[in-house]
């Protein structure tokens, strides 16, 4: 049984049909493209994803990395999969042709990022985290340190790694302590234990750049005080070519519930005389430099988190074609034969449910990718300005609610497959453990409620939520010349959003007022509550689209499952949007009466 | 670090402020009981529960059993577990003494039970299979059934199966093929293939009695025909010494995600002359005796979840209150010292959400068990009659609400630890991994709501459900009577009830009227919203207990912590009543709607 990855006409339909991809070829950017060349990108990343990254996906998951105080081992299939996805350039499908790139919109290039995440999630991560890092090299380092290393990086020579997290500071930034003293020569030397490093050693590669946070000696404390340095695991001579070991040492390998494939390290730097680190940028701005990486990795997990969701989804979907079980609940004749489970409402349930929150799911990483691609070709300056500042509010968005409402459909998939989705013998299960890391990796799901509801909300004056209310304003307006249902979803959407800006004023009026921990303890609540909003605006998108379609008589069915989903979510899930606004507005002091002693 | 159990505190205080277990022991049954001899049995549970079950529980799930075509070889841990349980005669905890038994209350019982299996959910299914199946045995089995048969298991010699599963029946029973053919001498040869039979083969006991459901030749169709049978692995002489093999075959295991240590098994049986069996009862009624052992199964399900919930709840708590992470909210203070985590809103919303979760569903299962303790010895006939009703329709809540809760609490366990969570270093990822069969196995959660909403609260002309309406009634009458917050939380949960009630009418009508797809497909949500009322009113009844002892000034901070945790329940969870509910009422045909070909 083939692995299961996309339905690719819903991919079609995301890209094509409801973010218009096409019009970008109008560009001079992305003259040189068509919708032929598109689809091409698209084939070839899913050809190198079922043929490279799908049959491997088990094995990796049953043969973790091992580590023998040497050397770590692997699957030779990691390093083939990787291979391929460099050699067929996917790489650098966003890049310039100048660097030797496709030149493809960033939508498009996620796109086929997302297929291979969802054939192996553990093995996309090594090109995945690479692709972010070559991408912060190009965009803060120097000439030199973008020849030297990003180059590679791009090629797929050397792979690359976000060096964050310290056993005491995980998503405390600011308390790391990790160290970089002036070597005199214009490098440093970093000393200091890191730990949960994705894919921070193997030997898939000639060489591994790892970006690592420290601070430079005398800076000041927190986050003001942290720098990035590029420590390659081998130091890089002039000529490119490989010289002596860096002073990195894995301390070990960390074994997960899922994500086996990719290594997961504790690394010591400085054990001996300091590894050799090269300043990106300048002192102390650090972190907002691996911004540019931790934006790229949180849109980077949501859109694996929705792949996983994705892959369980169709997993089960074929299985309840096929399985037949029990009777239909009006029909009571035991020597009738047994139903195709498809038919069960109940299973239907779940099935709807896992493809709103899945094709949701993913219409929201790609609608934010699309911002990316205006916020860099986009006519004018105020559109490219606004595109930025809806990345920015969605970011939190793709991240954890992608990975919150994916793992949930993993759960309906399961339930779907009934004991034997336990079993090891069903994909679901892996897809079930694999996915169980996306609500926390890149800063918890708990951090993202927090930096949508006590950040992002408030950067520029609320510019970028009332821009969000804007584009979901002029849908609702779009929907109002509908017949029902849609003209009245659009109600319904409408409503939402003034709970939305209603609840956004109450909080923001009182952490204003001095109770941040009032007004900011349920930001998790409050992305919840915004995440459904902004879901069930794409939608009622999309189902605007779709009735265009069946109205012109176009591929019935497919679009009437839209309609039905659009239907099912303003149903069953749109209503929590109101159950999390009351609860939000009465800023009620439970959790912070919840002293320790009382559990 | 020791593992996690339970807060004897809490246990203490649902037994007998909650359940007032002392008042037992004015009943003849349990005349020669007291406090202390309640305390010593919890005190031997845990004791066995701690030496015994705890200390292989992370080997056996890192050792499955495996199979080399002869003999099945597990760590020999879980013998001595299993033999230590049965020795300190638990297995007959709530047994008359004539059969050996200690004969405590069955709630006291499951309380000792529930330890176990929140020490070790994987090898507790050994006894808990056993207990279950020797009773069905007392219930319906011949004497010489029960002396050859029931009265080993009940010794831990025999260890004990319910074979129900086939490759093409689960949920759908009546779709059973295994065949049962008279053999002349009274006895039966059995044939077919049974799948997930949990404990179907291992090397821990002398014998394993398998409870096999097999339609007799010629039987009706559907589950009317099918009836129940004994056949054990080895044949057993007049004398209770053993026979030959018999013809049951183990065909492999089968390997899950969790509860590893637990063999599950695919089973053979007649691949040569047929297995011999032996009928329990009468033919044709087999289904309704293995509902006594389903029944008992199902209550096992739901403690086992939630002590799964109650370990992860633990262990997060424990980390919380030790690990150092970030400021809060409103200290903007870099250099001040990190917080310790359980002072974060965030960690304390998700420590509460799992208290909540997991004492609510230790109350629903106690009250249950307690509910079987007044059916067999409550004063008057109706009492008893009153206590069996409430058992029947708290069973799929027991199941399948505390099934899907603890593991949304374990869910949040994950959480708090972030990425040490996910690792397998800590506890809390194979408590994830195990607890997810729970919502699953022994009637997956969809068949318990319909179970709830098409069987239960229609049996008897809705008398289980009206007394079940009457039981909260008394608890709203009597909260009413204190100061707000607990009155209010009386009108809510007044609210609730009649929400439900109303809801119930809408469903019950339009099935009668024959739409019985339309009116049950949303059963899952049914159960839902009736189990957060039952919850919610337990948490009222908690909250009503926590009062008066404040009033008498006794313990203060874990009183409070009550009354804050019902507090959270009737903020964030009892409001799902009425969006739940509002779905329901519409009756809309959206699952009716979703066409295979849409998806």
């Amino acid at each position: 049984m083939d692995q299961k990855i996309i339905n690719r006409r819903d991919l079609d339909f995301l890209l094509y049909e409801l973010l218009d991809l096409e019009s970008l070829t109008q560009r001079p950017r992305y003259a040189e493209h068509d919708r032929g060349t598109f689809d091409s990108a698209v084939d070839l990343a899913l050809r190198i994803a079922v043929e490279k990254f799908a049959p491997h996906n088990r094995k990796a998951d049953a043969n973790e990395p091992t580590f023998d105080g040497q050397r770590v081992s692997m699957i030779p299939e990691v390093k083939e999969a990787v291979d391929a996805y460099c050699e067929a350039g996917l790489m650098l499908a966003s890049h310039d042709y100048e660097q030797g790139g496709m030149q493809l919109p960033f939508t498009l290039a996620q796109a086929a990022l997302a297929l291979v995440k969802g054939a192996n999630v553990s093995t996309s991560a090594y090109v995945m985290l690479t692709s972010a890092a070559a991408n912060l090299l190009l965009a803060h380092g120097s000439e030199e340190q973008k020849k030297r290393f990003a180059e590679p990086m791009l090629e797929g020579r050397f792979l690359g790694t976000m060096v964050l997290t310290e056993p005491q500071a995980g998503s405390s930034l600011g308390d790391i302590r990790t160290t970089a003293e002036p070597a005199g020569d214009g490098t440093y030397r970093i000393k200091g234990n890191k730990i949960f490093i994705s894919a921070g050693d193997h030997e898939l590669s000639e060489n591994i750049v790892h970006l690592v946070l420290a601070r430079i000696k005398g800076a000041p404390a927190g986050v003001k005080g942290i720098s990035l340095f590029i420590v390659p695991k081998f130091l890089v001579n002039e000529d490119g070519s490989l010289g002596e070991r860096n002073d990195v040492a894995l301390a070990g390998l960390i074994h997960k519930m899922g994500y086996r494939g990719t290594t997961s390290t504790m690394l010591n730097f400085g054990e001996k005389e300091g590894a050799v680190g090269y300043l990106i940028g300048e002192p102390n701005k650090g972190l907002s430099y691996m911004f540019h990486m931790m934006n790229a990795a949180r849109i980077g997990v949501g859109l694996g988190a929705t792949m996983l969701g994705y892959a369980g989804y169709l997993e089960s979907l074929d299985y309840a074609r096929t399985r037949q079980q029990g009777r239909l609940l009006d029909n009571k004749d035991p020597s009738a034969p047994p139903a195709t489970i498809v038919d069960h409402p109940d299973v239907r349930r779940m099935l709807l449910a896992q493809k709103v929150f899945v094709e949701g799911s993913l219409a929201l990483c790609l609608y934010a990718a699309r911002q990316l691609d205006e916020q860099k070709t986009a006519d004018s300056e105020q559109a490219r300005t606004e595109a930025g500042l809806l990345l920015d509010i969605l970011t939190p968005l793709v991240k954890a609610w992608t990975s919150h409402y994916s793992l949930e459909a993993n759960y309906h998939a399961i339930q779907i497959f009934g004991g034997y989705g336990y079993t090891r013998e069903y994909p679901v299960e892996q897809i079930y453990r694999d996915n169980r890391l996306n609500p926390i990796h890149e800063g918890t799901n708990g951090i993202q409620g927090l930096d949508l509801l006590g950040r992002k909300v408030r950067m520029h004056d609320g510019a970028a939520l009332k821009l969000l209310g804007q584009r979901m304003r002029e849908t609702i307006d779009e929907a109002a010349g509908f017949d029902a249902p849609i003209s009245g979803w659009a109600q319904e959407l409408a409503g939402a959003l003034a709970t939305v800006g209603d609840v956004t004023r109450v909080l923001l009026e009182r952490a204003a007022a001095g109770d941040v921990s009032l007004a900011f303890g349920n930001a998790w609540h409050y992305l919840d509550m915004v995440g459904h909003t902004v879901v069930a605006w794409l939608w009622l998108k999309q189902a605007i689209v779709a009735q265009r379609a069946l109205d012109a008589g176009r591929d019935e069915d497919f679009y009437r499952g839209k309609i039905l989903a659009c239907r099912y979510f303003f149903l069953y899930e749109l209503p929590k949007v109101k159950q999390q606004a009351d609860l939000l507005r009465r800023l009620d002091d439970t959790l912070l009466q919840a002293k320790e002693s009382y559990f």
